[in-house]
């Protein structure tokens, strides 16, 4: 077995799936990524699955074309809106956010616990979370709660401080000491942990889904013998679909590291 | 003459220009109206001026097959952005929100006064209404500055209380007491007049739009013979590029009324 070289192929609609990316990097670090953020389409989790579908399957094809190796869908509401369709209309492996976050959360959970999910209003509307849970651990309880300031709050890079932790507050105050653990049910959720912590207290145990989605593919190349050939030189992509500025400035927070330039791509209408 | 019963068009990128659709059917109550909101590509704020102009040339060019008799851009983002291709492109009177909203603000500031102008971060940075400004009142001084968050606060409904007045202060409290006026930039915004000018004191004037275009799509009527004949019905209709559920709850919040129903259109790739 040689390996395969090609990339993984990751997309979102903007900037939060970097939050997967950086764990896919820091997992997989011999392995190429090709990486798309819709930036001219963003956000995702305001709009109906039929719209984010119909986008979904456009980045899907757009990465394909490009010849990678897998897809990971880095974005919760494309996951929870378009995975089947992705599925079955692409001959590569799919894989998305929800069920390793899922599974992560099952793991943390006690016997006849209870587990909170936040995310979009879409991924929340969708109840894929809540499915992919009861599925799991059908003795845990669950709710989900939508929360769409933290998407621009953790944009516009107000991570810490009063007006987070206020929204965090009037989000999720009523569910204090109630809940053992939280779902970040959206890519860019992770930036605003310190906050959702402070306000849920030290009972709740914060899940991402990021490092298990990074599990997940890692497993999914190794039994596919798909991994990357040993003493490969990875090569990092990126590909926005409006002018890059804003997505590489707003990017390195979530990247955890300075982008090194992202190239536009026109795929709106193709 | 017997007038001209066509509806006038009115666009924006979702719920924001419902506001100058308000102050249109106040000022025009024998007009009927077609309001267009690209809900599947909303918001326009962030993306850029390529992106801006694309959207919003599709947007008029489905209004115009539906034979309205005037364009209102009312969005200051497409105003900004797309406003001399709009008026290129297009046989009928196009009417942006910018120019009436830099009239109202030249008139409303003292002798060598200072206004500021808060927005979208793509209205801010094409400073269009510092141009507009400058050009009417070169004895002004003009602060922009951009406040990205307001958008989702005023679509999630936090219009007053803690999380918006803790926002504009963190945007504007050094303006305090230090501007004379301040126009509202952005669609959106005068819903949150209330936290706005709460930080900004009593000293400085709140500068709308929305009335000021009424008032110029009006003349603009009047004077080319398109005003509807006396005793016409008129027709609301509402269009949408995404399903309308959400605009039709948010949407009522932006014009003071229930919403009647709004139809969804595929004009994404038209």
């Amino acid at each position: 077995m040689m390996g395969d070289a090609r990339p993984i192929g990751v997309f979102d609609s903007g900037v939060g799936g970097l939050t997967v990316l950086r764990a896919l990097n820091a997992r997989l670090p011999g392995e190429s990524t090709l990486y798309l953020g819709d930036t001219a389409r963003v956000p995702y989790g305001t709009k109906s699955p039929a719209v984010v579908t119909r986008y979904s399957l456009k980045n899907a094809a757009f990465l394909v074309d490009r010849d990678i190796k897998l897809l990971v869908v880095a974005c919760n509401t494309a996951t929870a809106a378009a995975l089947p369709a992705l599925e079955q209309g692409l001959a590569i492996p799919v894989i998305g956010v929800v069920a390793p976050g899922a599974r992560a959360a099952a793991a943390a959970a006690p016997p006849s616990g209870r587990v909170a999910v936040v995310g979009t209003p879409a991924t929340i509307k969708s109840g894929a979370y809540t499915h992919a849970l009861r599925a799991l651990r059908p003795d845990v309880e669950v709710v989900g709660r939508a929360c769409p300031l933290f998407v621009p709050l953790a944009e516009e890079g107000w991570t810490d401080g009063e007006v987070p932790r206020l929204v965090a507050e009037r989000y999720l105050g009523d569910l204090r000491g109630r809940v053992d653990a939280l779902v970040l049910g959206c890519t860019h959720y992770p930036l605003l942990k310190d906050a959702i912590s402070g306000v849920l207290g030290p009972g709740t145990r914060l899940v991402d889904s990021a490092e298990a989605t990074a599990a997940e593919v890692a497993e999914r190349l190794q039994s596919a013998g798909l991994l990357a050939p040993a003493g490969a030189v990875p090569h990092h992509g990126f590909n926005v679909t409006d002018v890059p500025d804003r997505f590489v400035e707003v990017g390195a927070r979530f990247l955890g590291r300075g982008l090194p330039g992202a190239e536009q791509v026109d795929i709106s209408f193709a």
